[in-house]
């Protein structure tokens, strides 16, 4: 299923003494494959970059990264069609304690992974969420990054497959909606697409960001700031992003119906001709 | 250096696709260890308990745990004086993406290790204290659990390291003080003795819960409540407590040197009386 590469060799395991095993010191990304071609790789090593630099830990080359993630890719025979890259960057191994050694030796890891594509009617009619009891905490230093330390996530996943909904919906302590658990979420209002601040608590997605820049080169405003789980229900119309599938319009929050409409669709087009094929679904 | 045990045997790398490699998903506690025995465990397997009850984790059998945390001390030639243990707890693996497998099997590492006892001048004179920019997050869901995911003490750790100072003294998003880096701390004012509460977040330190239980015991009043740093600042006397070190005067914050006077003689002695030997020094 998985495989792993670490310095161009499979590997399946890590030294327990790995600071990512001790206190998920690092960061990481999941990268689309598309017949065997990494997607967004541009914004992913932008943003492995910007996380790097404000955890302290030296960005691996690129260039090698990049070389790397092509060889793994290649090597995993699963990864003609439709599948996903990760790559894990920590701040490699110390002795036992918060403190780093100095200077860090990052460990850097590589896995290429099976994926399955969303169905094409959930592209047509969207999907279900529902809003988690977990809330993120807020004033996060890590806000916006990727980083290894995810059991918010996790705790917010697991009541939305208890749940049976695709996604789950997290607000932070003082009732914002900050995102999915594993997705961006934005609304339109009023014809105006608005998407939550990530400054406080979040991950800010490579889709994300590349739907808000292809949107803003097609012309339209895209509005980053605080929204209240309150506006966020009385939207006009709401979709989510994620780098594998890209845009899905939201058909239910809870008990709560929603519409697919025109905007969510303009998005969709959108993406579809900037290259995200499947939101042409 | 560093030795690790799972099942009994000895180990130093865990698969990757662990959940504790993937997102910090998992818990951990660090026993002191002296002469052979680990102290104050069941307070130590009442916090785990805890701790994976909150994240849905399977607590491990406590007896089974306890047999293999004395065949690990046992095992480790360095074990017989001043030492560390460390228990980590993980929800095992699963796939790529935040859902646990169901149900998931929990993954239990222990591990052995030399550690250095602080200097008896530094229980006597106290030790320097710097005030940490890293924030942290508040509201967080994992409050007061020791989890897996600790990249806020990393960069506060970092921060401390690089300041030279002892411990980092670390506050949230709103001004309050929470706790030390890797230390809880406790403020005398009025005779009054208070530590902050860790509702929002921090961690509850197993040497906290000890010295309150202890000192309760003793007569004393201790309170938890909410602390502004700028009060914490102005406090008449201020110490650290951690499972490792029991109890230490603090004789500065950044600039401002402080003394230590009577009652933080008085909770070392209560501590060094049930059992934390060091805090006699």
């Amino acid at each position: 299923m998985s495989q792993w590469f670490q310095n161009g060799k499979r590997v399946e395991s890590l030294a327990i003494d790995d600071r990512a095993v001790q206190y998920g010191d690092g960061l990481f990304e999941t990268i689309a494959v598309r017949n065997g071609e990494a997607r967004l790789v541009d914004l992913h090593m932008d943003r492995l970059t910007k996380g790097c630099a404000r955890l302290q830990i030296g960005m691996p080359d690129v260039a090698a990264l990049l070389d790397d993630l092509a060889f793994a890719i290649q090597q995993s025979h699963e990864m003609s069609g439709y599948c996903a890259a990760k790559i894990i960057v920590s701040s490699g191994v110390s002795q036992r304690g918060y403190g780093r050694s100095r200077p860090p030796t990052p460990t850097v890891l590589i896995g290429a992974f099976p994926a399955r594509p969303v169905s094409a009617s959930a592209y047509r009619n969207g999907v279900d969420t529902m809003r988690c009891e977990t809330r993120l905490a807020t004033g996060s230093p890590t806000a916006g990054l990727k980083t290894l330390n995810r059991i918010e996530q996790v705790l917010g996943r697991s009541e939305c497959i208890s749940s049976g909904a695709f996604e789950g919906l997290m607000l932070d302590a003082d009732d914002r909606l900050i995102c999915g658990t594993m997705s961006n979420v934005f609304m339109v209002s009023e014809q105006k697409i608005v998407t939550p601040t990530l400054r406080r608590c979040g991950v800010e997605g490579v889709m994300r960001r590349f739907a808000i820049d292809c949107l803003r080169d097609d012309g339209a405003e895209v509005h980053e700031r605080d929204v209240t789980f309150d506006e966020f229900m009385a939207a006009d119309e709401i979709f989510l992003t994620n780098s594998q599938f890209g845009a899905l319009p939201v058909s239910r929050i809870g008990d709560h119906a929603r519409e697919t409409r025109d905007m969510t669709r303009h998005v969709m087009g959108v993406l579809a001709r900037n290259g995200i094929a499947e939101c042409a679904a």
